[in-house]
């Protein structure tokens, strides 16, 4: 495999920085401040690791004006030193090779429409009625069912399953063992036993949605699921059916959204926090992580529920206590009366 | 694909149901009260959208008695909308083909038997000892392990892995990802290290259940872990080892239950609850979202833990002093005391 | 299939253990002290189940010294009944069957390199660059990506997905839908829209490391995610990008661990309980199960947070006080000081 290289010169005018030191220093590849050497590029973005800054061993630093004049080395100066640091490290990933084609141990229903310049990996199943759009890559062991849609430039990076009636838009990444498009959990009881409804909806994921490592999208029971464009999933999240999720929100591993909930745009889900179903949240709301929304939010701001840690037995006794938590404030009431009464 | 339809009169008839109004209408689908057009059919079961009946485009509404004379349209009269409408909405549900027989890109163990009715999809695994039994369909990508058994009629629909020792009684529903008899987990600690105990029991699954996306259910140490009939898991559940579930109980996306608990009959668990092992649940208890269950149950009702969610400065604060309730309290009788010596 | 069969006198001198009774007695299986037959070993170790062993009908049961004359059977005498019985069961538990070789249904890249003592299985896909080491044996549906290595005699189970620099140690253990290498969840918030790091670094399991099913472990950004020696990982897990965890910690169910935090030694990590990112756990410390930590841990001990279950109408009488402790402490404390001024 060839290298890739670029001088500290040529990065700074890809990406329309300010530069200062030898711009002529090779960089093939990137690092921690405290782990990178001469030839790769390190970033300072959180103040946390200012204080590396001095000893860094990196051929070049992307940071902010105010730190420059600590840098030991050569720097690349951003107005965000994390997003430009973004932007570069992308130049060094290598992902895995993808030739156009479907590979021989696939399997594609006569039915389906896979654009030629689409991937197809190693024993996926693509069935009736689905379309792989141009440029598209799946990784080994995707299951992609009866008229679902994978659009342009998305990549499904292996073993992703799409069950029915699910639309990507293009430029989504799904990683291993996402299920998208599962039955949603509708069920009617009946005097003694659960009748199943039927799941007649979809899913449609928008442009530049993430979605993480096994986790899971339930399509609708009569609309859509639906996540807008550039939702960010971690791993092990769970999207009930109908839920809508606006533009931008990113939500962290574990968390779950139960049946209709209305998700606000640029909202921040903490790790496994829940959201309970048939509420709405506000745009720009924080919820923090394990917290539990039973309400619907009307308006942005941090929120959170829980209590904090302890060591067990301090834990145990304040614990305790809760129990009758009730009760002690009406007898602080009652004190507070007899007082007045005095 | 020829289109599914049916007279409203013909619906009526078939489901033993009243009905008011144009009965020679056709329908060839299923709507919510908001989004159904002419052809369309819907229900009205949750009070919260009786104010949708009025405008409603919809060809005939599933209702209860109470609602028919709002109802501008062909009716429906059931005693239970929900529960008729989830019956008549299976009509409308257009499962994938499964052919009978294996596919080709199947691997099948020599000792393993397939009844001729069953559908073995792309890629699936049967190994030595499985038995699939008739009418029972398996979506691409199954694995059926050692010994295992899958009851007539059931359906994994993709990508599901029973690992061994695993049954599956009639018509059980398992969905993409699920996990069924993996280890489970029992530790010894030997002085400075972990011995594992091996596990040798299996997973018995009751008629009609139905389980999760990318749910998993470990198998028991010695005896099984049992779910009697009907039991309905949703997505991301974690059943441990000896687990025993009671008929009927319903568990919401990402609970979970440690080992050899024992949960009963018609329970309803919250998301995101949590059962410690060793422990029993009475039949009949509902468990709130996100609760953990640290003792045994033992009478049918409603039970929750947690504290509620706030604005994060105002939840700081009272979280704060969460940690010395033991203190205030103390404080509190001693105010009482010294009130009551005066 | 031959029988595994084996003396009370051959299993005491295997295990060096002292025994009482019929020593010729034949032992083919393992049971549970009320269900164990007279060719079945037992074992007691938690003192709950004494009673049962005055009444047991198993063959030979594994004890302590001290419950010894209670026995009415043969008895192997252990220090640690546990452990001992942990070790004598392995002799009892049958692996399926997995012949050196690669399935033919299996896709190897070319330039991956397989022992000839390792077992490939069924659909199988191993990738560029992709080590599997003498004896490893790999379960139908497995995917080792590029630059991967599975270690001698590990056992991935059926369908577990490494994705791309992942070196697993000798002996890990790893069950079906787990999820090894897969992005960290890193963004960059540019102005109005989220820009994804790459993902750069691996992921490191060292020797005898159990890997729970549809547990998640992502690859670091920069540096490796680290599970060092004898670290066991129940189902359902996640841990993030650049989490450090130490030898011989183990994790219960759906437990989840947030990027960059690093965990200690002999830990143990309880259900469902949450690590917030960036911060360092002590060794020998215990989280009890649902708990968060939200701040680091620097001294060996049992820790834990939320409030107990209650009946609900009681809880949420509670509950809504919560909402306004810090209130009514600071009416304690105004209490107090009219009472201190009296």
């Amino acid at each position: 495999m060839n290298k890739i290289q670029y001088s500290v010169a040529e990065l700074a005018e890809r990406f329309a920085l300010q530069f200062s030191g030898d711009g002529a220093r090779i960089i093939d590849g990137v690092g921690t401040l405290a782990g990178a050497g001469p030839s790769q590029l390190s970033f300072l973005s959180n103040s946390k690791y200012a204080g590396q800054l001095a000893n860094t061993r990196a051929g070049v630093v992307v940071l902010h004006q105010d730190t420059l004049e600590s840098c030991p080395t050569a720097a690349l100066v951003a107005r965000d030193p994390y997003v430009a640091y973004a932007h570069i490290a992308a130049l060094f990933e290598r992902l895995p090779a993808a030739p156009p084609g479907i590979h021989s141990s696939a399997v594609v229903a006569p039915g389906a429409r896979v654009s030629p310049t689409a991937s197809i990996g190693p024993c996926c199943v693509i069935e009736e009625g689905a379309v792989i759009e141009d440029g598209a890559m799946l990784g080994p062991h995707c299951i992609v069912g009866p008229d679902c849609v994978v659009g342009a430039q998305s990549r499904l990076v292996a073993r992703v399953t799409l069950v029915t009636r699910v639309t990507l838009g293009k430029r989504v990444l799904a990683h291993p063992g996402a299920v998208i498009g599962s039955d949603g959990f509708g069920l009617a009881f009946d005097r003694d036993h659960w009748v199943k409804l039927p799941q007649l909806g979809g899913v449609r994921i928008g442009d530049d949605c993430e979605i993480g490592a096994n986790t899971t999208i339930d399509r609708g029971a009569l609309d859509d699921t639906v996540l807008e464009e550039d939702v960010r999933l971690d791993n092990q999240i769970q999207i009930a059916h109908n839920v809508h999720i606006g533009a931008h929100t990113a939500m962290a591993g574990c968390a779950a959204v139960a049946g209709s909930a209305k998700i606000g745009r640029y909202c921040m889900i903490g790790g496994n926090a829940g959201v309970l179903g048939h509420l709405e949240v506000a745009d720009r709301v924080t919820i923090t992580a394990k917290s539990l929304v039973t309400h619907s939010i009307r308006e942005a701001g941090e929120y959170s529920s829980g209590v904090p840690l302890q060591e067990n037995r301090q834990w145990r006794r304040n614990a305790a206590r809760f129990k009758h938590l009730d009760e002690y404030t009406r007898r602080l009431s009652a004190l507070e009366k007899d007082k007045n009464n005095d």
